[in-house]
């Protein structure tokens, strides 16, 4: 089942189901208003989402309508929780090594991960509206998934029937704010505005064999400006899905409609190329003792994407990094 | 204009207005159905609520009944965003000296803030659940503000008409977490489960003189298993919550509902005691070489409350921790 959530004036928009192919949508209002709501009541929502769906692939669903991406917000544009983890561990490793960060200890044993904001997630297509270029702009190609409720100490055998939907994310940075943002021990805030969704959330049936592990196992295309910049594989993931969601269950409850990201995605060996300007910058470093790949422009463009037997899944995200307007006085 | 949320069975509750003296409330449903609906739409709300606040005090509102704040949700159980200040520099001071810990830099120019879970929000006199004593179950006894939408970049000056409501928070702190979390850069996650709320927000107005500058001068007195703990005073926050929020919105937008914390409050001198445990431990360290305050065992209770004219604002927090109830495998 596919399932989008398209602009409506409100900021949790409106559900629609997508067909396999991405191309048409119908309505799911009268089953849920809301893609939020849809996942807290997913026992009852599900099985009338997904019977609806088989309508709209067999082409028999009443009102069905032209599937539009740019009109697609976030599938939860306004989630409950956003916990980033940073489960590649080559990324890290990469880091590290480029310039001189001592490791984080115990970081192959206990998932790194950070509270995000999630009052304004952005659409696949919509501009990111940044303040200033020195900011140091990057991407990040994450996976995620969306979970129901998951009770407090949930452990991570258990977690896998929690795991609803999965998303593919662009986990918007500014590189200029993090070393900071790291040192005072608070951790990522100025460094991490709103992240982009691609238009359509999956349930795991959807990729079939390559959701395996409680991993994503889909390369990520991205290119940046129009030329490849990497397409690493999600299966490369140092902890599972399960265990990231066990670790953010480990002292709370988690509300349904909690979003859990991977952190960048990132392959050993370097020729998968890399998810994000950062990592890039990095293995510049190393290789050849400076950075040379500056970060984003205002203008600037970034298209991510996974596909599976040469379809995307969850549609594209394809966005610019824009000047953001100052406020009237 | 004094609100809160009643619990009902989902995640948001149901808004009531509540009288000046908290002892009635009156719903006000018909007006907006959740507090968060009400402060999105503030500018068509505000007036319909002020007017039957008015009535409820005025013994005129039909239907008013007996306010219980043990059915009080928090005024926002579900909030779009949590963003938790340490505003008030004499904690951190006092916990470098004691343990330390080297100076944040420029921890007087830019204000502190981590990014805080707010799916789970927890009501006044609920049961904290938490999973091992062992955790270092601490409490923070903190100052607030509910903000409509915010702009990204939006000044300092320009955010004073953008706080529509205070709030008064316990923050609830697991301490085992704290330092390693800190040391990895990605900042407080495990160490900040679920905090609570007092019952009931309320308008700048209704604390008059004692919103000034941004600030709630108001004490707030602290008992620890009824023992007087700490009546430190909100007039010594070393950043505003003007500056807070213009920190927390200087790469991002703020959703409506959005809260921002002071961080504990704490004043210098010592004589007004502490709002969380760790800072009497960090006092105790100084003047005796050890801490001697334990943390929290199950089964003990915190109150807090803010008290105008000898009357309570917010009403009372007043929660006992407890042991969680492992999930079902």
């Amino acid at each position: 089942m596919k399932l989008a959530t398209l602009k409506n004036g409100h900021k949790d928009g409106r559900l629609v189901i997508v067909s396999s192919d991405l191309r048409h949508a119908v309505d799911a209002v009268h089953i849920a208003p809301t893609l939020l709501d849809a996942v807290e009541r997913w026992h009852v929502t599900a099985p009338r989402l997904g019977a609806l769906y088989e309508m709209l692939n067999a082409g028999a669903a009443a009102g069905a309508f032209d599937f539009d991406p740019s009109q697609a917000a976030a599938p939860l544009p306004r989630a409950p929780q956003w916990c980033d983890g940073s489960a590649f561990l080559n990324h890290g490793r990469l880091m590290e090594k480029a310039f001189n960060i001592p490791p984080i200890p115990d970081s192959d044993r206990i998932p790194l991960m950070y509270q995000g904001g999630s009052d304004d997630l952005l659409g696949a297509h919509d501009d990111i509206p940044l303040p200033d270029e020195a900011d140091g702009i990057d991407f990040e190609g994450e996976f995620g998934v969306i979970v129901r409720d998951v009770p407090l100490g949930c452990p991570a055998a258990a977690t896998r029937d929690r795991i609803l939907l999965l998303v593919q994310i662009n986990d918007v940075s500014l590189r200029a704010f993090g070393p900071r943002e790291m040192r005072t021990g608070f951790g990522f805030f100025q460094a991490k505005p709103s992240s982009s969704f691609a238009p359509v959330a999956v349930t795991p049936d959807e990729i079939g064999g390559a959701w395996r592990d409680s991993r994503v196992q889909l390369d990520l295309d991205v290119q940046y400006n129009g030329q490849w910049f990497g397409n690493p594989n999600g299966r490369e993931m140092n902890f599972g899905f399960d265990q990231l969601i066990a670790h953010a269950a480990r002292t709370r409850r988690l509300s349904a409609g909690t979003i859990i990201g991977s952190g960048t995605v990132s392959n050993e060996g370097g020729a998968q190329g890399s998810a994000c300007i950062a990592e890039r910058r990095a293995i510049e470093q190393i290789a050849g003792g400076a950075p040379t790949t500056p970060f984003m422009r205002f203008g600037d463009r970034v298209r991510m994407e996974a596909r599976l037997d040469g379809r995307p899944v969850f549609g594209v995200i394809d966005q610019r990094v824009v000047q953001s307007v100052p406020p009237q006085a």
